[in-house]
């Protein structure tokens, strides 16, 4: 709670930009771009700014969990391109968390642009004949943590750049948390450590990107979120993709420890379908990669990576009126403001 | 194993029907037809068939697991059409099982027909316009039953009606068997009762119809089907849709009580991932139904029956050469003849 205040205030007082985490040495890290890209292309660089947020972010979560670390893995694509996936399971704190850099590049089918994108085709700046594919080039991080607690919200983040060979590029990215139970000073906190990092830019890119957050993350055939919102955006260069673990890893030390009931547990899991039933069925990303993997370029235990290891699916339950958890369904029904 | 023995010996004795069931009192059912349907109209007919078919299963699903009972939900809907959701939770035999017969007219956009058949628009034998709706009445009888046991196979039928005021119709259906591990005997049973109870109309249909399951149940990003395969069809009029009790109840009994590890459970659980992965990805049937459900026609809790009680996703597992998982990952694989 006081890393929670001390943040919150540090906002509070205006202190123009958060203080630089010491930089990690970088394991030897490999670039994954083609040989022919130059050295100082927009690939490379963006490759580069997520291999080392990738280093600090698994290095600050294997702090706060105390006991798993993240495996290492390195793999490459016969197609070209290939990843670095580093999975924590069944840690003090965790029981399943990833953050998985990948390269892609080749060819995609337009319905795979379409998933990438809500732009689509359209973003391409041509108009493409029937059956024409698209060469392209993506990089992003993507990571999800499910915490163990169900008073311990789960936390996904995403960052990605993304260029058709038809000279068009662009960043996309979001992130958002996933609580089972409302702890209104978590959500101030998390929502209020990206609204601070984006006033910097301008007063309305924090209440558009969170209001794209809400959209984004909705479960149509639920009528709700699957979870309380954060930022979502498909067209910003944030720098700072470790401003994830200033919202998250606070909120995490707070809940960790918290007692939970059976029942509790239980609740956490029907939410994590939820989870399952939006990556599934709506999230961009899962089916960019899904659609992806019928042509050869991807890896599906990297894209299947945000599933949480357990959930559950109970016919016709309803949380009880006035209890926690019909307190929470009604912010997953009603987003709220939460700075 | 006696009621297999039974089973195929009657088949392999060449006899030409299998005797019908004592004929089920109904439960006071209501048509959910609209009151312009004549009497004797296919609607009417149909779901005069299925529900008496849904009374059938459920009463031999309970006699069957021997604890819990079925519910008995009635709905109707405000755009018209409603059903009858049957659960049973928490058996002795099963986690989870629901037969539910819906009833759903309206109005459809156009991508909710192409989720409705494999033909898609070209089925209504008319040229739609771009955004133009098709009148529609759809009406069927769908079954999960997850069993607790591992060695216990996941069950799943349908068996549906469907029409368009374009004046076209047709049936369409089909039953898949997802157990956790091999048991060639059991899977010569339930197919071999299917086959049995086609080879009547031809000895094309059974290989047709098996092999249309066998693509039918794929999961493309997975490589791998999600059970060891059984019916589909999408223009067949049995009249028997009772056989999934003669295909699957021997099956469940000889194998309910069979002891299990923690560890065969959590493979079991991973499969139904795969369930879930299936269903909310590629299942005909649960996307139509998601599709519909935005245009105010269909029950959520009704369309999401079939996920399992609790699924689980382990990163990067494989199953140990040699091992009974991996056995029936084989089967998984490379789909088979089990008749």
């Amino acid at each position: 709670a006081a890393a929670v205040l001390a943040n919150r205030s540090r906002r509070q007082s205006g202190e123009a930009k958060r203080p630089q985490p010491a930089r990690v040495s970088l394991q030897a890290y490999t670039s994954l771009c083609k040989d022919s890209d130059p050295p100082e292309c927009m690939r490379r660089r963006f490759e580069a700014v997520i291999a080392e947020a990738q280093e600090q972010i698994c290095k600050q979560i294997e702090e706060l969990d105390g006991g798993a670390t993240f495996c290492y893995e390195p793999y490459d694509r016969p197609t070209g391109g290939g990843g670095i996936a580093r999975v924590l399971k069944n840690g003090n704190v965790f029981e399943k968390a990833g953050v998985n850099l990948s390269v892609v590049y080749g060819e995609m089918p337009q319905d795979a642009l379409k998933a990438a994108t809500e732009r689509g085709v359209q973003r391409g700046g041509v108009d493409l004949k029937p059956g024409e594919k698209v060469p392209f080039f993506a990089c992003g991080l993507s990571s999800v943590m499910h915490p163990k607690n169900p008073h311990c919200p789960t936390m996904h983040f995403n960052y990605r750049y993304f260029e058709t060979d038809f000279g068009t590029w662009w960043f996309g990215g979001g992130t958002d948390i996933t609580p089972s139970y409302l702890d209104v000073d978590d959500m101030k906190h998390f929502h209020g450590t990206y609204k601070w990092a984006l006033d910097e830019f301008g007063p309305d890119w924090y209440p558009k990107f969170k209001a794209w957050a809400d959209t984004y993350f909705y479960i149509p055939h639920r009528g709700e979120t699957r979870g309380l919102g954060g930022i979502f955006f498909d067209d910003f260069n944030s720098e700072d993709p470790e401003a994830v673990t200033d919202a998250y890893v606070p909120i995490g030390k707070k809940n960790q420890d918290l007692e939970y009931t059976e029942q509790q547990k239980e609740w956490q899991l029907m939410r994590r379908g939820r989870y399952v039933e939006f990556n599934l069925v709506y999230d961009r990303g899962t089916i960019f990669g899904l659609k992806m993997l019928a042509t050869g370029v991807g890896r599906l235990e990297s894209i299947l990576m945000s599933l949480p290891e357990t959930a559950r699916w109970e016919y016709c339950f309803e949380p009880e009126p006035g209890s926690k958890e019909a307190e929470i369904m009604d912010a997953f029904k009603n987003p709220r403001e939460w700075v």
